[in-house]
């Protein structure tokens, strides 16, 4: 046995607690080297004649990569309290792996062992229940629907009258939202995901001016209560985007750092090096990047803090939105998000916390800071294996499996899955067209562990290239609409939200290729039934025996043939299927 | 190469802020795998030609044990940016490790690569900085000196007149500690951990009464003021000792449930399964373990959180303690500790917070909750290999290094090292009277990485065993005071203040012996020279040669033999010595 392989901390990932009393145990060992790993646990307080009093109990095989399989196992405990340790068997050896090291034999001692010391409820990870049966939309404000023509910028350009340009603007408001909001909810959105609505001089308003204010060309502050009543009152959440990392250039405390040096009573809100304050390629300021026109807000200084957490606050207590999408989250200290989490989580408990970050961010989701994060591995890897070539589906199930089990289940089941944003060439584009693989795309996005959110427009097959490309204004003309796209996703959302295991209600184990590029998927489960997602990831038709001990039901699919025994998937082809509870044969 | 083994993840003890714009990152592999690693690092935004412009520099073999090797590197970002990847180098391959896999070569994306987005200097982990300079005293107050008679409990016996039992008395108070300060100055003590002194009925005062009040036994408030007052004038820290965990039996809250059952009005603040409320071997509510008399407070519950938070403000704000000594501190909810931990701090910034947790104490250690924690690890293995002779030398060397390196180096240099309390046999007795073993065991104490605790009387040699055996009276008569042991711990104590790298002011080294029980030790150094701390943990004399490009010097020894290129330790036998800068050969 690869003992240098075992792993094991009761921390993050590998030992979280999932519901009252019950949690999660996980171990990484080397890849096909063990035959069983057995979970050794009990109460540290209960011993029977001198010797502690433990329980042993299967672990199941649920995830493999490369290099590691991942075992888990989910465990009760009537006290609230757990210490535990591994017994593991392979061909050669059989081992117990505690806190302490490596035995022949499990240790009678309690203090040997890993520990959990106490199973408290309000320690369990929670976002808010509203999440998981969220299908959210990303609207980029400047180009979704002009409602009001009378607030348009002074240079905007006729609805679509040209191709989306780094510096056009077309008109696009508040208004334009509400009068569409029928049109998303007859597509089954609940939630909608906002780029910046602060002033700003830039039309994707990421260059924030004044974060207590509306940006003119949108509306004002009544339209955005307006706004927000008339979504909540079709059931559908509000999310806002903040940008708290850095300001934008004309914000004016840093034009007063800009115009006084050093005697602005600003100087401590941003992080100068020195003064006179340079701009250029390396600015002499802390920046997002080195962007001169982008300077670091200081999130340590109590005033610059006491600012944000008023602006996070404010738009919670006066207009009663439901969320917040935090930009470049990962840059700005871990003492301010958890002042963050408290300030606004007082005030409005189930508002949603979104980081945006693009790397492992497990230190963010430990219950004190984000309720979720932008899950880019997600449509890294989906793009790899789709769009790209560059991975095989036997490759994609390998790495999406790493990352699913780099984070506690109930935080992967809020990590908020998307697959074309307003910084992205559109899915179609990247798909050179390809309507199966787009279609391919979305059925995974709707049906992935996580919440699914569309970007504007890609459910009408709008095409663009890179930004601006992607920024395209939105297709209201219904004859332009690409209605065999419309209709899939339309068919999935509905689909997502009758089947309660497609919304998170259940547990999932990977569906890993026998062949290099063969069919991949997943099988969402719960204790009844369970559902099959199947991909077929190459332009050739591929099949797939089904095990023979369920029924099935075909739920949804655009397969060529399926009948009890396999179903064949055409090129780029999907199938949901039901397989019902094991049937006796 | 095994690269199962390999593990790295930006989080914890594997990548952490050490200082400003400087971060320590970690790498753990299989035991003698590697050749070298390299640290692959640089700002993600720093591109050139299209390609991410990255930094190639050495790790260091900082450690190993039996499975693995551990692997470091101290790291500069002067834009406090850092993404990074490592190369590994064996005799049969080289791969580069990244967050998204192994890769034969470097990506040019820095994307692929792990992150540590920002090194913000308010999340740098800082345990207040006079404990790193701190020799702690363990007083258990009912034990050390009787000040004031007119305070004895009624059935108080004279001291030292019968030996310790679980219910006995001796009168041990304040004005007691208050007139042995100058002996605790003189051994060159700077700071006091007071088992609990609040109103109690037993002898130790675990079983709290009143969290408010003073134990009448040992003073009122204005006698606390003054022995804090006193403490402080000869520059003694105090740390006093709350059990928030569980309350005492006679706690008035517990007794109104006791009394009144589901009409109680303190119902809520314990976790009560059903009434009426048993007692029993099996209580029919939480307890600490299945203690009826230690009913288990609800520290959700917001009355009793904002109770117990307020206690941990009050002793601060009125009697100016300096540290607070948390019992059972495992079993208590995290939301818990880090309202405790910003109460109290917000009160006085450099309150030093300590957790008891016997075993793996990260999720409490993130900058978050404790300043630092008890370290039981250390006492259990020094004990292994010195009194119960379990493990040999080299495990002892291995299991401290796997430890060590489980916690950042910022948070180990803060750990409480205790090799005695309360709780467990004196050490002398542990050592059947051995005093070379003592003396062994106390030059590790007072030379380890961390914090060093005297139980009060282990100085002079007092001896006894398991509770309540430990908890003799202090032996006030000097001639009976076992010198030979006095004079070793004020030498070890008065060498560790001069001595800063002793008191953590550098990095470390183990010295793992070549031989299964040989000569072992660590070496604690700074850019100019370093300290060795050699042992012999045999009861026969051992030698061990000395690398010949530097200059020696002996600090302190029973050694029978030094020169310049080999040290005799005797049998149990202890050197420390000044290892300067090498000198050119």
């Amino acid at each position: 046995m690869e003992r240098a392989a075992v792993f094991h901390r009761p921390v993050d990932n590998l030992a979280y607690l999932l519901e009252e009393k019950t949690m999660h145990i996980r171990l990484k060992t080397k890849a096909n080297d063990l035959n069983e790993a057995l979970l050794i646990h009990g109460d540290p307080y209960i011993w029977e004649n001198g010797e502690w009093k433990y329980n042993v109990a299967r672990m199941y095989l649920v995830g493999s990569d490369e290099v590691h399989d991942y075992w888990e196992i989910k465990v009760f405990s009537e006290t609230n309290r757990i210490r535990y340790g591994f017994k593991l068997i392979s061909n050669d050896e059989q081992i117990v792996y505690t806190e302490k090291g490596f035995y022949s034999e499990a240790p009678n001692d309690s203090d040997y062992y890993f520990c959990f010391p106490y199973l408290h409820s309000n320690d369990i990870f929670e976002a808010p229940s509203w999440v998981k049966d969220t299908v959210w939309y990303q609207i980029f404000p400047e180009r979704f629907a002009n409602g009001d023509p009378s607030i348009n910028p002074p240079t905007a350009k006729a609805w679509g009258s040209e191709p989306p340009a780094i510096n056009n603007f077309f008109g696009g408001d508040f208004a334009g939202v509400i009068q569409h909001l029928d049109y998303l909810s007859d597509l089954g959105i609940n939630g909608i995901y906002f780029t910046p609505v602060f002033q700003a001089s830039s039309n994707h308003k990421y260059d924030t001016i004044n974060y207590l204010e509306i940006d003119p060309q949108f509306g004002d502050k009544e339209s955005l209560k307006l706004l927000v009543k008339q979504c909540h009152k079709r059931g559908i959440k509000v999310m806002l985007d903040a940008v708290f990392n850095h300001s934008g250039y004309y914000f004016p405390p840093f034009q007063d750092v800009l115009i006084n040096g050093e005697s602005s009573r600003y100087k401590e809100w941003f992080h100068i090096h020195d003064f006179p304050v340079r701009g250029g390629e390396r600015p002499n300021y802390e920046a997002f990047g080195f962007v001169e026109s982008m300077p670091k807000l200081n999130t340590a200084n109590p005033e610059v803090k006491k600012y944000l957490l008023d602006v996070g606050a404010y738009w919670i207590e006066e207009y009663d939105i439901d969320g917040w999408r935090l930009d470049v989250a990962n840059e700005v200290d871990h003492h301010f998000w958890r002042e963050f989490r408290t300030v606004v989580k007082n005030i409005k408990p189930d508002i949603y916390i979104l980081g945006e970050i693009w790397h492992d961010s497990m230190p963010w989701l430990r219950g004190d800071e984000f309720d979720a994060v932008m899950n880019y591995p997600f449509k890294t890897n989906l793009f790899n294996l789709l769009v790209n070539e560059s991975i095989s589906s036997r490759q994609f199930v390998e790495n999406i499996t790493q990352v699913y089990y780099n984070y506690p289940k109930n935080v992967f089941d809020y990590t908020f899955n998307l697959v074309g944003s307003h910084d992205t060439a559109r899915v179609l584009t990247e798909c050179d067209n390809n309507i199966n693989k787009t279609k391919q795309i979305f059925t995974v996005l709707l049906t992935f562990m996580g919440t699914p959110c569309i970007y504007y427009g890609d459910e009408i097959g709008l095409t663009g290239g890179q930004d601006p490309g992607c920024r395209e204004c939105m297709e209201w003309d219904e004859s332009k609409h690409n209605l065999e796209m419309k209709t899939h996703i339309k068919t999935l959302i509905k689909l997502r939200k009758q089947e309660k295991l497609l919304a998170n209600e259940g547990s999932v184990r990977f569906i890993r290729p026998s062949s290099e590029n063969g069919i991949f998927g997943y099988e969402k489960f719960n204790d009844d039934y369970s559902l099959l997602v199947l991909f077929n990831p190459s332009q050739t038709e591929q099949a797939l025996d089904l095990d023979q001990t369920s029924k099935y039901d075909l739920l949804y699919s655009d397969t060529k043939s399926f009948n009890s025994t396999a179903i064949s998937l055409n090129g780029y082809g999907f199938a949901i299927i039901k397989k019902n509870a094991s049937v006796v044969v």
